[in-house]
């Protein structure tokens, strides 16, 4: 038995290991490559499905954990709303704030993506609540009275709308949004919140522009029309760039922008989803700068890839009314705060926004050849750094390519039905880019 | 203006800093005494909302925050379910399972206190339908398509009972569950679960046996009467140790022991929520301990002072019946579990389980000296640690001595409507509370 599978076999008495890939040697790996108990390395363009920014065990991160500043930030757990720490806000000026999208100046700080997900869709209920009520009215006996039963008006039946295969988290409000997979949502109780098509668009984009850009309209109007059926009660919606977990669907700018119109107009905030798209995997820091949007989001959510998680917005008035309403004991983590800013200010210093851009679309051209005469399809994600995926014609037809990579020295990953998807570190290189490919037409055996 | 007064007004450009006390110097803080920008030294008995617990600055802390494994920990943060790291099985095996309550072995990690209850929820619900539904039996068509729609069969209408004024976290599910404030609730959509009283018992205890008797029994009727009327929707209840946001409400053992009796007769699984009560606060490693149950809860939820969150159970078909079904991106935080490590570790070299049962005794007899003659009524939690609890007639008298508590140079915090908690570190001494009383004394001018 490998030590791998020793281990595996070890661990999966304490813990769940019917997900696991392999078992990692942490200590061994470095920058794209991840290392595993029995010394194997593996060229990484899965990344923690999607959270490692800057390689394994960067330098200048390893520096700053072992930093005294990291050191207390750890030790000294701090209830952040009622006990700030003296380094917070030059913390988050130099690094989340500081990485914030155009126009989105402030942030809510929390702990995972669904976390984030869920304190913005709180956000957006209770300034909804507020701009129905009116400023400065206080709240009603009645609405004191009904909340503590569960019950309008206090808990209002106000709901958040999502795209189809959307996936915005699990936790009970986020998995009410996430329509990726049945097995993520089978057993739990959900809130009876809407879902609309988001497009379906056909490869390459170049043959079948007609096609799409009807797909498009079609969802814009069916957008639209969910909107009026549910007569005031959708508060906002939720989009990802680009439906990651649902299999990498892409939309063009054009429907972006008419969704940010659309719920302009219908008075529906918009919240964009990057915990997997955000900071500079697709070749811009946020994904949604892609689409040149005359109003920025509402909110933009964020995680994975800064190790901290949470919203940005702009309007002062999605910080509620009153204090300890949006709030819980910890309001985030200094210690993932300070990782997050050693991130932003090594992407910015290598410039690692351009570098993606570069070798994204250095990855992509080559892939369009080596995919040419294979049974691979709908190869996209052009223009989006290495934010790249493709489909087979099935689940089981790709599943045999991701073990083939493996063996072939890959560790690569799926989504949706049967798709791949290409989540590399941000110092991903040309080199490594050959390797891939190298790899691939082994495995496809062209 | 002072330092504090500054920075807390420029932090306040950009984080919500309303509910702050004042700003903390991390770097200076150290044991039981919490420093402020300006340099004041404050004896901290409310300790980060009861998160801290061996002080500020630990040295074993300190030393193991800077070490190897830690930095390795903190850079490369691994997708738990999918790659797990080397040393996570020791991590786990000598920290968070190490200090698992009797009988409860398996563990789910996670990232805070709401996330550990929701997913203890989803753990139940997915059991309560594997159970109906019969072991092997697949899922049949129509749950796998009105999932996607978040309608039953597939996201059933099952629920998750809870007690008034019990506080289980801010999230969608868990908020649902939390019946403590309205300003906790208001203008947040709910899941129309049902709750049921929690005994109000009267203080002194000898006093008033018979009259707490009836009031537990009246309770344990309507519990098992809401039971009844939910038709086996009800699929677990949740239920603090000692209602801690909620105004530190107690109840005593054999209220505990009927409610798992009541539950298992009607085959409604129990969920202890110890975040605030875990990790040796009340004189016992877990408050439940104090009950001598002979079926031990199925779930115990835990956070705050083991700086890492979770759920712990027994049952090993609490594991859903396939992989992806309880998971996530991170799957919980190895830094995390190391510092719980840590902190397990130092708890059991030192026995702070026991001085800190001791130190309370002997605090808990001073202040029932210092509070006669006082308005203070209602002095509880006697044999629970320092986990010690009292009343004020208003909200107004208690922020008043919460604030001139401050000025004399102690931090303390309040809870429910009008009651002060205490929350110290597990490091806090018989010279500590000798300090408490006399600023207590000095402030209600005794």
């Amino acid at each position: 038995m490998s030590k791998n599978e020793q281990e595996l076999s070890q661990l999966g008495s304490v813990f769940d290991t019917r997900a696991a890939y392999f078992v990692c040697n942490y200590f061994a790996s470095h920058d794209n490559y991840l290392v595993d108990l029995d010394g194997n390395e593996y060229l990484d363009v899965y990344a923690q499905i999607s959270s490692i920014a800057l390689g394994y065990n960067h330098p200048e991160l390893i520096k700053v954990a072992k930093s005294d500043e990291m050191a207390v930030a750890l030790v000294n757990r701090p209830a952040l709303g009622c006990f700030p720490s003296s380094d917070y806000r030059t913390i988050l000026e130099e690094g989340i704030l500081a990485a914030a999208p155009p126009s989105l100046d402030k942030v809510w700080t929390s702990l995972s993506g669904s976390d984030a997900n869920e304190t913005a869709f709180k956000a957006a209920f209770m300034y909804h609540a507020l701009q129905k009520r009116g400023k400065g009215t206080p709240f009603t006996e009645e609405e004191m009275k009904s909340c503590m039963e569960n019950l309008p008006p206090g808990c209002p039946d106000y709901v958040i709308l999502s795209f189809e295969h959307g996936f915005h988290g699990r936790l009970f409000g986020s998995l009410s949004t996430t329509r990726s997979k049945a097995i993520h949502k089978l057993d739990i109780p959900a809130f009876q919140w809407p879902k609309t098509p988001f497009p379906r668009l056909k490869y390459p984009l170049e043959e079948f522009e007609k096609e799409n850009s009807q797909e498009e309209e079609r969802c814009l109007e069916l957008f639209s029309s969910v909107i009026d059926q549910w007569k005031g009660r959708i508060v906002a919606f939720i989009v990802e760039p680009i439906q990651s977990e649902g299999g990498d669907n892409h939309a063009s700018p054009y429907f972006f922008q008419r969704l940010r119109e659309i719920s302009l107009e219908k008075n529906v905030l918009m919240i964009v989803d990057e915990v997997q798209t955000g900071v500079a995997s697709t070749g811009k820091f946020w994904a949604h700068e892609h689409w040149n949007l005359t109003t920025p989001p509402d909110f933009v959510t964020f995680s994975k890839k800064f190790q901290a998680a949470g919203f940005y917005f702009q309007n002062p008035e999605f910080v509620p009314n009153q204090p300890f309403r949006q709030f819980n004991t910890w309001c985030g983590d200094p210690s993932k705060a300070i990782i997050a800013r050693t991130i932003f200010k090594q992407i910015q210093k290598d410039n690692l926004v351009s570098k993606i851009r570069e070798v994204g679309d250095y990855l992509y051209e080559k892939l369009e050849t080596v995919f040419k005469s294979t049974p691979v399809t709908n190869l996209r994600g052009k223009g989006r750094g290495t934010f790249i995926a493709w489909d087979f014609d099935s689940a089981q037809e790709r599943n045999e390519f991701l073990l083939k990579m493996k063996q072939h020295g890959i560790n690569i990953g799926g989504c949706g039905d049967s798709s791949v998807r290409l989540r590399t570190t941000l110092i991903f290189e040309k080199k490594h880019a050959d390797i891939l490919c190298d790899a691939i037409l082994k495995v496809l055996n062209v």
